[in-house]
C-alpha cells in the first residue's frame, strides 16, 4: 500500500542568474525606475534532474547572500523548507549590516539584515516548492493544502509616468505613453482595463503633491465608476494631509496605503478615517506586527512573499492577520512571471484574502518563461500543472544575463533616486512627511 | 522531467469507527475520568486503496458531526485542506447548539459550535496527510515543511488518582496505585520516569486544596531536582490564590497552567507575578487571542491540533505566538497513538516549540495500532516513514469498537462529573473559583 518516494528529492545543484529588466520610467516619491532592474533567477536541480524556479531582488547584496546560501543547499532535500531560516541564519551578512541597519533598497519598510536574508530565503523556498511539485506531480497549490478559488484577482497597478527613460539613457521604449495628470491617469487606467480586464485600480502616489492626485483618483472614480480604488503615496504625507485626502476621498477609496510613515503616524491617520489603511512598509516583518495590530495602525496588510520569507511565510501572515481581524492583499515590485505564478498560488490558497492583489507584472515587457502569464478579466487562472507550471525559456533567460554581464556596468542595483537625477540632477529623496 | 502523479489521490471512502479506550479513574476538578473514553477513529481511503488515518474525540455530538462530514468528503482529493474548513461549515450543528454555547465537554475552554467542527474536521485533515503522505512516500513532517528535530520532547503527566474506579464499576485494573498526596504524586512521577524517561512533569491540580498542591510540586522539586514542573489547576482558583501559589513555586515552575478561570483573571495573575502563564482554556480559538495576547494574559499558549483544526492550524497558531513573543507548548486530553503520532509529526516541524509536549499516552494502555509509539528518554523519535509512520491493527481497532457497541449502553459521552458521583452521590462540578 506504501511506497517509498521513487523519485530522489535531494539537491543536486543551485544556479544562479542575475538578469537585467526592462523597466518603464514609472515615477514614485523616490524618484523613477531605472531603464533595467535586476532580477535574481534560482533553479533549484534535484537529483534527479528536475527544475524548480524561484525570483528575487538581484541586487549586489542579494547576490551576496544567495551565492553561499546556494552552497549550503546542496545534498539538502527540498522538502525541508522549515529549516531553511535557520541555514540562512548561518549565512553572514556584510558585518557593516548584520549590526542593524541594512540596506535593502527602495520603499519596503524597515531595512534590517534578517529581512534581506528572508527576501533570498523566498527565492529559494519557491524553487524548492516547484521542483517537489513536479517531482510528485502536484501543483504548487497543494503543496500549500490546496486552492481554494480557481482564479486569482489582480489589480491595475497605475502609475504616474514619463513616455520613456530620458535623452541619452539606455533603455527600451513602450507604446503607453506618459503619464502625469488625471486625464492622463485614466488613459492609462482605460487601456490597462482593455488589454487586462482589471476590476480595480491602485495608484502610485507621492509624486505630485496630494491635490493632483486626489483629483485623478476622483477622475478614476468618475471613469470607473464601481470599480475599487487605492492611492499609495508611500508615506509621503503627514498625519493631517493623510486625514485630509482620506476626508476627501473617502466615498470612493477601497483602502489607502501607507499615507504617512511608520506605525505611530499610521496609527494616527486610523483612528481620524474610517478609510481602512494598508501597508507594506511599516509592517513588513513578523516583528512589526505586535505593535501595529496593537494599535490599530493598519487594517489590510500587504503581504510579499519576498520579503516575508516565502510562500508558506505568507499563509502564516495570513494567519495571523486573520486572528487580529486585519485584511490581506498582496504587494509587488518589479517581477517577472516566476513570481507572478508562485504569488498567483499562494493567494488561491489564503481564503480570506478579500482584495484584489498588486503586480506591477503588465509594465514588464521581458520575462525569461516560454509563454508568459495571461490575465483575464484582470485575474490569473490558477496553474493546476506540476510545481509552478510555468516553463524557463533559457534563451530569454541568457539574453538578459548577457545585458546584466555587458550592459552599463554601473547597473547592479536599483536606485529610483539616482535614475531621477540623471533627468533632474539636483534631485534627492525627499525628507518626509513631503507634504 | 515532469510526471503527472501516477496515484489516484481522490478520497473513494471515509470510515467512522467509535471506540471505548480503558481510563483510569485520573482526578480533575470537574471530577473523575471515567473507566472508558469514547474517540472516534477515521479512517480516509484514497482511489487507490491507500488509507489514512485520524483520531479524535467520540462522544455523541462530534459523532453526528462526523457522518455528514465524511459523506461530503468522497471524491475530494486529500490534498484539498484549505477547502475542509467551509466543507465543515456546511454540515450543521444541531439547532439548539448552532446558535451560540455548545457543550464540547471536559476542561476545554470556550463551547462553540465552531470549535465542535474545528475537532471533527481535525481527524479528517490528519487522515488526509496520512494517506497524502502514504501515496507520495513522504512522512507528514515533510507535507508540513520538514522537522526541525529528531525527536519531540514529552512531559510526564502526573494526576491524583485513586488505585482502580469504583467498586461496581466495570473498568481495566493497572497497577500504578492511588496518588492523593505528596508522596503518592512523587512515587508516581518516578514510576514515570522510570519507564518513559520523562525530563519534566506537570500535575493535574484543581482537586485538592491549593497548599496540598503546593506541597506536591515542592516535593517534586526536591526529588526531581532541575527537572521543569508545571502545575494545572484548570482555572480552579481565585486571582489571590493563584498569585499567592505562584509566589510560592515561583522559583521551580516552569510554568503555571490556567491558574484562573478567563482572559480578565488570567490577565490579573499576569501582572502579579513573573512566573509564565499557560493556557488551553482562556484561548482555545483564533478569536479569543487578540483580547489574551493584547492583555498580556498569557505567556505559553497550549495548542492541541484536536480543536484548533489540524497540524496545519498548529502551525499557524505557532507562528500567531512566534509573531507576539507567546511560547508554544502542547495540551493533551486522552489520546491513542494514532493522535500521537501526529502531536510528534507537527511539533517536530516547529522551531519555536521550547516547552516539552503534555500527552495522557501513557496513561492509556490499550491503542488501535499494530505497535505502541514508545518514549525514549521522555521523547518520542519523529518517524520518517511515509504519512504518520503508524499502522492499523483492525482487530483491536474492532475489539475497542465492540465495546462501544455492546459494553454499558450510558457510556456514550466523556462526563468526568458523573463519574465522580458514583463515588459521591453528592457531587457537582465546583463553581470557580474554587479555591
Amino acid at each position: 500500500m506504501t511506497a517509498e518516494t521513487s523519485c530522489d528529492l535531494s539537491i543536486a545543484e543551485v544556479r544562479l542568474t542575475p538578469v537585467l529588466v526592462a523597466d518603464p520610467p514609472l515615477l514614485n516619491t523616490q524618484g523613477v525606475h531605472q531603464p533595467y532592474t535586476p532580477r535574481l533567477i534560482v533553479e533549484v536541480v534535484t537529483a534527479d534532474g528536475i527544475t524548480g524556479l524561484g525570483e528575487t531582488y538581484g541586487d549586489t547584496k542579494y547576490l551576496e547572500l544567495a551565492r553561499p546560501l546556494a552552497d549550503r543547499l546542496a545534498g539538502r532535500p527540498v522538502t525541508e523548507l522549515n529549516g531553511l531560516s535557520a541555514l540562512a541564519g548561518e549565512v553572514a551578512v556584510d558585518p557593516s549590516r548584520a549590526s542593524g541597519r541594512v540596506d535593502v533598497g527602495g520603499l519596503r519598510g524597515v531595512q534590517t539584515a534578517e529581512k534581506l536574508r528572508l527576501s533570498v530565503l523566498s527565492a529559494f523556498e519557491v524553487a524548492c516548492l516547484d521542483a517537489l511539485g513536479q517531482a510528485l506531480g502536484l501543483p504548487v497549490h497543494a503543496l500549500l493544502g490546496g486552492r481554494v478559488r480557481d482564479a486569482v484577482e489582480y489589480s491595475g497597478y497605475l502609475f504616474y509616468r514619463w513616455a520613456g527613460h530620458p535623452e541619452g539613457v539606455a533603455g527600451e521604449k513602450d507604446d503607453w505613453g506618459a503619464a502625469l495628470d488625471p486625464a492622463g491617469v485614466v488613459a492609462q487606467a482605460r487601456a490597462f482595463k482593455e488589454r487586462y480586464g482589471f476590476r480595480s485600480f491602485k495608484l502610485k502616489g507621492g509624486v505630485f503633491p496630494p491635490d493632483e492626485e486626489t483629483a485623478a483618483v476622483r477622475a478614476l472614480a468618475e471613469a470607473f465608476p464601481g470599480h475599487p480604488l487605492r492611492l499609495d503615496p508611500n508615506g509621503a504625507w503627514s498625519v493631517e494631509t493623510s486625514l485630509r485626502v482620506a476626508r476627501e476621498l473617502a466615498d470612493v477609496l477601497e483602502y489607502l496605503e501607507d499615507p504617512a510613515l511608520g506605525t505611530p503616524a499610521m496609527a494616527e491617520v486610523a483612528a481620524g478615517t474610517e478609510v481602512p489603511l494598508a501597508t507594506n512598509m511599516c509592517v513588513t516583518t513578523f516583528a512589526e506586527i505586535e505593535e501595529a495590530f496593537t494599535r490599530g495602525a493598519v487594517q489590510v496588510l500587504l503581504c510579499d512573499h519576498h520579503y516575508w520569507g516565502g510562500l508558506r511565510a505568507t499563509r502564516e501572515l495570513a494567519a495571523v492577520c486573520r486572528a487580529f481581524g486585519v485584511g490581506v492583499s498582496m504587494h509587488s515590485n518589479t517581477h517577472l512571471g516566476i513570481s507572478l505564478a508562485a504569488m498567483t498560488h499562494v493567494a488561491s490558497t489564503v481564503p480570506d484574502l478579500h482584495h484584489a492583489c498588486d503586480t506591477h507584472y503588465p509594465w514588464q515587457s521581458e520575462d525569461v518563461l516560454t509563454e508568459r502569464l495571461a490575465f483575464r478579466d484582470g485575474t490569473i487562472a490558477v496553474p493546476d500543472a506540476p510545481g509552478l507550471g510555468v516553463t524557463l525559456d533559457r534563451d530569454r533567460m541568457a539574453a538578459l544575463h548577457e545585458r546584466w554581464l555587458t550592459g552599463d556596468g554601473a547597473l547592479r542595483d536599483r536606485d529610483d533616486e539616482a535614475a531621477m537625477r540623471i533627468a533632474n540632477p539636483a534631485w534627492a529623496t525627499p525628507t518626509v512627511p513631503r507634504w
